[in-house]
Parts: C-alpha cells; structure tokens; sequence
C-alpha cells in the first residue's frame, strides 16, 4: 500500500536537481534521488518515467498550453498572430520559478544528452504549432516559417530570461523579444 | 602503403547510403560500408570519422561559407541582410545533388539518433551566425534572434526543397522562404 507521500514530486525533484549539480547527471541513478529525497524508487516512478522526466516533465502539458492558445486567436487575425498568442501563454506556467528553471539551464548546457533532449523538445513544440496553424487554414510553406521562426524567438526570449541578472518577468522578456524581432525583419 | 583509391569517397558514400536504406542506419558497421565500396576500413577512415561522418561531413565547410557571406556584407546593412546572404550562400554547395540529400533526410527522419546530430548541426550553424553578427556590433538579443530565426528559415525552405514534386533550384526555395517570411512578420 502507498503511503501518502507529502509533496514527494516535488523532494524528487529537488533531490535530482542536486544531485545532478553534485556529481554529474551521467553519474545519477534514480535509486540515489529516492534515497536523497527519503522515498523509495516505487515512489520516483509513480511520478517520473525516468531520471530524464524530472527535467523535462510538463513538455506535453505546455504544447498543449500553446496550441490552445493558438485556436483561441480569431480564425481571421494573421498566422503571426496566433503564434505570438502561444509565445506569450508560456510565460505564466514556464516563468514561475526563475532558480530552478536557471539551475535546469546550466545542467543542460554542461550535459549533451540533455541538450539534445532540448532541441527535439522545441522541435516538436514547432511541430504542433504547425500543424495547429494548418487546422486554421494557414497554408506551407507560410505554416511551417510562422513556426519554426516563432519558437526560434521563444527559445532566444527564454535563455534570455534565464542570464544572471534579469529580473524581469519571463511575459516581458517574451514581449520585448517578439517586438525586437519585428523591427529587426522590418529593417531588412 | 596506401594505393590510390579513384573516388573513394565517393563510393564510400554511396554504398553507406545504400546499406543504411538497406539494413538501417543502427545494423551497418564501417566493415560493411568498406566490404560493399570494394575498400579497406583504414580507407574509410582517411575519408570520415565514424559512420554518422558520412551524413554530416561538410558541416564545418557550411559553417564557414555561411559565416563569410555573413561577413562580406556591407558593415552598414540590417542585420537580417547578414543572414539572408548566409542562407543564400548554402544554395550553391547544398543545392548540387537532391536524389542523395533525399535519401539522406529520408534516413534522418527514420532515425532519432540522426534527427538528433541534424538538430545539433542547426543549432551549432545559429551559434556561428549569432557570434558572426556580434562580431559586426549587432547587440543582444538582437544577434541572436536574427541568427535563430534564419536558421528557421533555412530549415524550411531546405525541407521544401526535399519535398517531392519540388523541381526548382534550392536557391529559389530559399529565396521564396525568406520573402514570404517577410511578409508574414509584416502582416502581423
């Protein structure tokens, strides 16, 4: 019988997070962050599928975040619009907790298997905003740029968000970056 | 010592394409590729590092060629001008075979380790452009959401250019990608 764990998502994922700083993700198993977080690895897999998970758990959550956002535009309002609308619908779930989601950063950057986790998670991100702008009758290759370009700017926006010393709010961030990318197509 | 091989790496890079449609990219080994090019491993590997060398080889060439047409714009012009003449400059050497770079997306698309390495490359293509335009005095985040958003570009208008019943020169594909890029961030 489980027993009910307080807040045991939560000490997993602060027991990998520093275990991953301490001795490299490579070099941690899942049986040491359930040991850390004082619950048994039962416990770790009720709420992760792996060690992986714990930093790349809610990517299924926030596409579908982003492609609500993009149906929830006018169906008349240009694709570029509806794009910008996904951007901006991260900012309240993605923005919440600027040290985690700054140590997060710095483990992926230090580990290849996790950058490369990274990019298929922002390909795919693309992908299903894609094909949400195909749903609204956007044609190629228009879905496709609108897209790729559109995460292009959250991904420079997010990093940008996560330097030292930026103290703004991730929507900010995501809003300055999405006008600095207007004016910088405008000027070409 | 070594014989002259005529074309080796050439034959070494069609019978690795040849294998990896037949068995899979996972099921070929280096002895396999050398077996079917009529050719030693030692040869194979004075032309390629390792087995994914054969799909990824030039990146570093592309790289640079992109870089130096970033750099010989005038130093006055937009930053996206920069990078639209960098993705220009891909049409003449990337343009040149599209039977093999269909059946080398093709085998990408089929295997995630590969998807992977040909996100990596892209990634590693927006750095080398971003680090280009700071180098022209472009700030932050500007360099960057140039660099990204033109390697988005890019990356459609080379998958466009793969589709099939796509018979126009790449560097038309390209051009028509940017142009209606342009439009769609101006419609918005």
């Amino acid at each position: 019988m489980a027993r009910w764990e307080p807040n045991a998502r939560g000490r997993l994922r602060d027991a990998a997070m520093d275990l991953y700083a301490e001795r490299g993700y490579e070099q941690t198993t899942v049986a040491d962050i359930a040991e850390r977080a004082g619950l048994t690895a039962r416990t770790f897999f009720r709420h992760f599928a792996d060690k992986r998970e714990v930093l790349f758990g809610g990517s299924l959550q926030l596409e579908e975040l982003m492609v609500a956002a993009a149906e929830a535009v006018p169906a008349d309002a240009p694709p570029m619009r509806a794009v910008i609308a996904a951007l901006e619908a991260t900012a309240e779930p993605l923005g919440q907790d600027q040290p985690h989601s700054r140590r997060r950063q710095a483990l992926i950057t230090a580990t290849p298997e996790l950058q490369e986790r990274e990019l298929i998670k922002l390909a795919t991100l693309s992908a299903a905003l894609g094909a949400a702008l195909r749903r609204r009758g956007v044609p190629e290759p228009e879905a496709s740029l609108a897209a790729e370009t559109g995460i292009a700017v959250f991904r420079v926006a997010w990093e940008r968000w996560l330097d030292a010393g930026e103290e703004r709010p991730l929507a900010d961030v995501i809003r300055e970056a999405v006008g600095r990318f207007e004016t910088l197509v405008a000027a070409a």
